[in-house]
């Protein structure tokens, strides 16, 4: 008998059918004896109406309120899950992320878990309970609601896995596992059977929508094993775990796309410390998340400097740059929207040098044309123009023969 | 500066629109110097829509998890307003019913309220702070959430304002206040200035719709200052509280009627001990509510029982009722849904003999037949025929001449 936690997604609880799909799921994992904890999101599209109803009641909802709104949408799936799951012949209660013990800092719309408390959870896997718990919200110690932000049903999940010392955490969703590359775009890319978290982590980052890098992080910090999966068929998919020696045989995970940044770039920067500092310095000020930077050998004492953010934070990247580039007399600012992100990533990489330079001639030899590079000890991202990007993406994953199964299979954990 | 409760029904926050009036309101009533804490619905049809979706999973949901998914519609309704309220320059933070201490006993969809932990509530005010609770629901002492079921939210207010010991709980609804009879049928229907606890329980169980009777019970056992009024206009409407000796003079208060109810007639009783007992007990066994019973005098040894029920309830009387008028050996049984009931009510008829045959002469006088008749010491009813009840009312409410205001101008409160 194992302990598993189960969390499924709302595009998993959008209708009334699925819900039920997803309870016999639930009640058929606790028929085969093992003890089960359920973190579910709210069903498909709720979230966004709740938002929309909040805009249109006021432009700028204090975060509480926002938070005591949004939480709503977990209290509607969670009890409805348990009534399914009471008609498949098993007894299940509902938690909120308050009952069950999930502890956060006070910073609404964006909480941190601090604490999990299972006393209760606990308590209802003791009387044979499926405890359902709601995703994405907890208490603060204020005793005020908080939500935990993006990938925050995924974080429950993984934290209370780690707290309750289950055996795995299963999260379930549209896509059968962690693929090679996006499917989409290469047919023949392949299910990943492991990879470690740190590979996750980078994937998560480069763009692999698949699992947050927050959850993941939690995730490596607890040493808590991750099943990704699929909601709508019983494969195994992808286990996110602790790399071990027998890791090390895959040099290359994946390749991932990222097209949703945009690229700014400062001409002209006069060569003079402390610039860099002050840009980067504002642009967090303000909460804007810059991915990569890359600056330019200086000539004449004058170099440009290029940064990608989110696309939706360019304009506001813009408003902090443009005034900074007039007054260190730069030549000038621009915003570039179409551009791509292409990532390799592998935990081989470190001990096999040359894996950069083959991905740099697998996208020159396609014609593809890299305008900044940046690289950590298991990924290297090249950002080319938007319009290149499947071409880049297919010439990668055939350069590394990413479709061929052989090493990744030994590292199947278990 | 007073301390007032203010509660506003489903129909009051329908829509972002009606939201924003409902929070001007409250936002004034704060700037005009007051301790300010407000009770709210769910907005307009959101129950309804709650349990239509439970319906669409699970043909007989577990009532823990029902009373978990209905609450959301309180949290989503308080929220919302709480943002509204921000807009207007008042800070305001929502309660759920659970955050406001509103400690309720274990029976899921009906639970009743044990005790009132205000700390938190108290705490809020003392900031400053509007504070926003969810009507109609709590917690049990066993820490899971609990509804109240029909009249819940106004329940909620009454039990806050008495904890709270505020000086007025105002009930806002979609009405101007208590009427001497249903306006849409009696033109000339008058508002009520004020009326006592025993009255307003009267009427509220003879048909008047406009505060459940459970709320007004709670009221008189606190002593909570009632105040009916209007969600769409500032005019007073009526108070709800403790009769006192001005009140004597208003020997009536009001008319109402109910057409909800229908009349089941058991014929040919053998007059023996015990039948009455056994017929009551079971439909008491079944949950069905008994309103008025009427036996009449035996002939020969046999007698007719008729009573009535909610017409709701009339197909599972019935199914009580038959089997027993069979073993007992009756001459059958048979049910009549075209009932209608007329009350007069009026806490002065305790020290006026005559009020009740003044209003049998005035149905007889208007052609009405009375088909069954009960009394307490402050209401006389009169089951009649359904289609006469427009008439009936129309002729009672003129012979108590109840469109004149002279005496009840006199116990208008304070």
């Amino acid at each position: 008998m194992a302990l598993i936690v189960q969390k499924f997604g709302g595009t998993s609880v959008g209708s009334p059918e699925r819900m039920k799909a997803v309870a016999r799921r639930i009640a058929d994992t606790k028929k085969a004896g093992n003890d089960v904890v359920v973190v579910v999101s709210a069903m498909g599209h709720t979230t966004d109406e709740l938002i929309d109803l909040a805009r249109r009641i006021s432009p700028d909802p204090p975060p509480r309120e926002m938070d005591m709104l949004l939480t709503a949408g977990e209290r509607i799936s969670m009890a409805l899950l348990a009534m399914a799951i009471h008609d498949f012949g098993c007894e299940a209660a509902s938690y909120t992320g308050s009952q069950a013990g999930i502890i956060t800092t006070t910073e609404h719309g964006r909480a941190k878990i601090v604490d999990v408390r299972t006393a209760r959870v606990t308590e209802a896997l003791s009387r044979g309970l499926i405890a359902i718990v709601a995703g994405f919200q907890g208490v603060s110690e204020t005793a005020d609601i908080t939500t935990l932000g993006r990938g925050g049903s995924d974080t429950t999940a993984v934290a209370l896995a780690a707290a309750l010392h289950a055996d795995v955490c299963e999260i379930f969703t549209d896509v059968d596992g962690v693929y090679t590359a996006d499917p989409r775009i290469v047919p023949e890319a392949r299910i990943l059977h492991a990879v470690s978290y740190e590979e996750m982590l980078e994937m998560a980052s480069a763009g692999a929508r698949v699992l947050m890098a927050r959850a993941v992080e939690f995730a490596r910090n607890h040493g808590v094993v991750v099943h990704v999966r699929s909601s709508f068929n019983d494969r195994t998919g992808t286990f996110v775990r602790q790399e071990d020696e027998r890791m090390e045989k895959a040099i290359i995970s994946g390749v991932t796309h990222d097209t949703s940044e945009a690229k700014v770039t400062v001409q002209g920067v006069p060569d003079r410390p402390g610039i860099a500092a002050r840009l980067f310095g504002e642009l967090a000020g303000e909460g804007i998340n810059v991915d990569m930077i890359v600056q330019n050998v200086s000539v004449d004492g004058h170099t440009d400097i290029s940064f990608t953010v989110s696309r939706d934070d360019a304009a506001r990247a813009m408003a902090v740059v443009e005034p900074i580039a007039g007054e260190i007399g730069a030549a000038g600012a621009s915003v570039d929207p179409e551009i791509g992100k292409i990532s390799l990533v592998g935990a081989g990489m470190r001990s096999h040098p040359g894996v950069a330079s083959a991905m740099f001639a697998a996208l020159s030899e396609s014609g593809v044309n890299i305008e900044m590079i940046s690289t950590s000890s298991i990924r290297v991202s090249c950002v080319v123009r938007e319009r290149d990007v499947v071409r880049a993406v297919r010439a990668v994953h055939d350069r590394f023969n990413l479709s061929e199964e052989a090493i990744i299979r030994e590292i199947h954990p278990g």
